[in-house]
């Protein structure tokens, strides 16, 4: 009898290892299991599609499910919710979206259920027009009350990525705009978060940095975010606070867990149980600065480990590699960008990181057109390691940063990375790459 | 008595080793002795400035020669030429712009000649008219040709970047421009070559691909340049076949030689004399992936070698880390970067090199405005190792090559950056970047 490889959760770390365990074995049964009607689709697409009132969120869809099943022959179950996996006895149960309940056995499993967002605590926050936005039909419920309310103003609550970019296409709407959190850019130094501040104001946005809601009411139509002694009506409020591992199930089955209670995994991407993999932003890593497991949601990872478990599951024993935490987002007429360790985060795990700002320019002296890029890096004074870079600026930023991500992967010192040879020519930068420039002022700090 | 320390040469090696020697030690007497009036300019950036008849020329330089003599307290001397240098009695001799001769001692002495055009030996290349662009001299001249003579039209010799990025200033102002030469961007495969081709042809510039111009004549105030059988009207000829070490001087006073008869130096700038130092295009580097010797003239790596020099000069010994040889250069609307060898300069130096082309996007798909981006890369089959990547495309290649460089220091295989960790955001590329296609394509091949 042929295997049965089952999968929990049809997004991108579910249909990459699908795929490609079909694609290396043809006989393998592979089963998926996705509660809604969508697979495939390119998620961190959706704030460019609300954007624009004129797109359908379908454009996002990068494979249909008929492709997956007819052309790939994948068991590819939409509408079909796993509530419960019996490790004991290998099968995952659940209820369908017509409310007939299902079961499967399982020879391999692999959990890819990825992250839920998080919604506080806070009363109101289940009331109609306080949304979220992650999952397609997110952004299809997004689109269509906007529609339907002819919405002119929205509450985002949190400052983080995601909330940056739905920012910018609330603004593209010429809705008003305004952001409530405690904290503005997690994570990002403050002069970087200083420049993204800046371009936000400068766009109309209003923020309110330090505070938090503490309750939304509807009065009316409209609804009221109470914060501090103050009132903010809005005609809808987006909570971007940040997401959370799906990992409940998991949880529920006995399954050990890692940071921020994502699913724990070793390199092969098993998790506690052998037969049971997790991949994507449900489940850990390991982070190639501090060696350590960490959690952090991105896509190009889920992908890659979806791969991964793919190949483990057909007998291909394939280790993944650490995450360095590689992200971008574009704000406005800002790239902003990160990898690694920022100097605080680095202090937690023992390091004794030194870091620098520096300022520089994208293009060469004398070519026109430039503008200011900023760079923030961190090295370990111990060591003399590279921990992490952070750059913001109007043009060259979004793959200027892979050059240190690959730097941490290598483990190399500033000092190794401020000999590296990089490319120049004026209408691209300076003859010293401001990484380079921020490379050799940490150096002295070291 | 205080050591002298003399340079020959005032461009970027020659100013960047003055400056850096005069900050380590004040007390050293620093000599530079420069045969033009120009010093720390941005050469690099003359295509751009020549495009526009309204900027001067003079506003690419950096750093103004009184700046460096009254502020740095550098012995800065424009218009001596050195022709000699008598290794013996540790002394260089010249002549001044004014006629007169000069000589003086030195106890450490550092070779920055730079490199020169090469001009080809046909008939007429010596006219009025047929000009090269190498120094500010050769910006200013052109300028005031282009001025003077209203010319309308021009030929471009050679097919090399500085041809291309004299097309587009050509271009810019209007003037017909014919491109002839034997080889289409030497160096490049013919996928990464022909969509530069295409970009030039779209841009209305003539190419005469697999010619040589065999004489040139004047016909009234028209040049001539005739080849195979016919011949190309111009009111101008620029030489841009490439450019060749200026090292004569050096080999005179029997100094050892590398690659390209550039002057020969080791991991500390010395020459075969070691109280004699070469950096910048006049010497050569130890090239990242072969770990052998190789010339490649360009402006980091100049900056770099002159700023070691400093240092090995006072008394910090510093090594100078290998060249990947990683360039970008504009044309028109395209991108066109470089890092590490191609798979036919790989065989030269005893890899078994496989090699990919692959096209993709840059921008994650449903985005709009994308367009696509060729990334050529190569691998070694025996050892796995990346050895080059070349890229094209309308955004988003110029700093994206800066991570395969960083692979290439780190003798990375092409598995190991097939898992790097890059940045992904829509506005930017797709999940799995460019490079990563390209990577995880080549390892089928190897």
């Amino acid at each position: 009898m042929d295997m049965n490889f089952v999968i929990i959760g049809g997004d991108a770390a579910g249909m990459s290892a699908a795929s490609r365990a079909k694609r290396l074995d043809h006989n393998l049964n592979v089963t998926v299991f996705e509660k809604s009607m969508d697979v495939s689709y390119s998620a961190c697409g959706m704030p460019y599609n609300i954007a624009n009132p004129d797109r359908e969120i379908d454009d996002l869809v990068v494979r249909r499910a008929e492709v997956f099943k007819e052309k790939q022959g994948i068991d590819l179950m939409t509408g079909h919710r796993v509530g419960q996996i019996d490790r004991h006895n290998r099968w995952v149960s659940g209820i369908k979206s017509d409310g007939k309940k299902f079961k499967f056995p399982y020879d391999k499993l692999l959990i890819a259920t990825g992250a839920l967002p998080i919604i506080p605590e806070i009363p109101g926050a289940d009331l109609a027009g306080v949304m979220a936005l992650k999952s397609l039909d997110d952004g299809r419920r997004i689109k269509a009350y906007l529609k339907e309310k002819s919405a002119r103003s929205v509450v985002i609550v949190g400052m983080g990525y995601i909330g940056m970019e739905m920012c910018e296409a609330f603004r593209e709407r010429d809705m008003g705009v305004s952001m409530i959190s405690m904290d503005f850019l997690p994570g990002f130094h403050e002069t970087i978060a200083g420049m993204v501040r800046r371009e936000l104001e400068s766009n109309g946005v209003m923020l309110h940095v330090r505070h938090q809601a503490s309750q939304i009411v509807k009065a009316g139509e409209i609804l009221n975010i109470l914060f501090a002694d103050h009132g903010l009506n809005a005609d809808m409020v987006l909570m971007a606070i940040g997401v959370t591992p799906n990992s409940s199930m998991a949880a529920d089955a006995g399954l050990a867990l890692g940071p921020k209670k994502s699913i724990a995994v070793n390199r092969h991407l098993q998790t506690s149980d052998e037969n049971i993999f997790a991949a994507g932003d449900c489940s850990d890593a390991f982070h190639v600065v501090t060696g350590q497991k960490t959690w952090i949601p991105l896509a190009l990872r889920a992908n890659r480990a979806g791969w991964a478990v793919a190949d483990n599951v057909c007998g291909k024993p394939t280790e993944i590699s650490p995450v360095a935490g590689t992200s971008v987002f574009k704000v406005f007429d800002l790239q902003v960008a990160r990898t690694g360790l920022s100097a605080a985060e680095a202090t937690q795990f023992g390091f004794e990181p030194a870091e620098v700002v520096i300022e520089s320019r994208s293009r060469a002296h004398a070519h026109p057109g430039g503008s200011s890029i900023w760079v923030y890096m961190a090295g370990d004074k111990k060591s003399g390691r590279l921990l992490g870079v952070q750059m913001v600026g109007k043009e060259g930023v979004a793959h200027r940063i892979n050059a240190p991500a690959v730097a941490l992967h290598n483990r190399m010192t500033v000092d190794e990375f401020s000999r590296t040879d990089l490319a120049y020519a004026p209408p691209f930068g300076p003859v010293w790459d401001p990484m380079l420039t921020a490379a050799n002022q940490l150096l002295k700090a070291l």
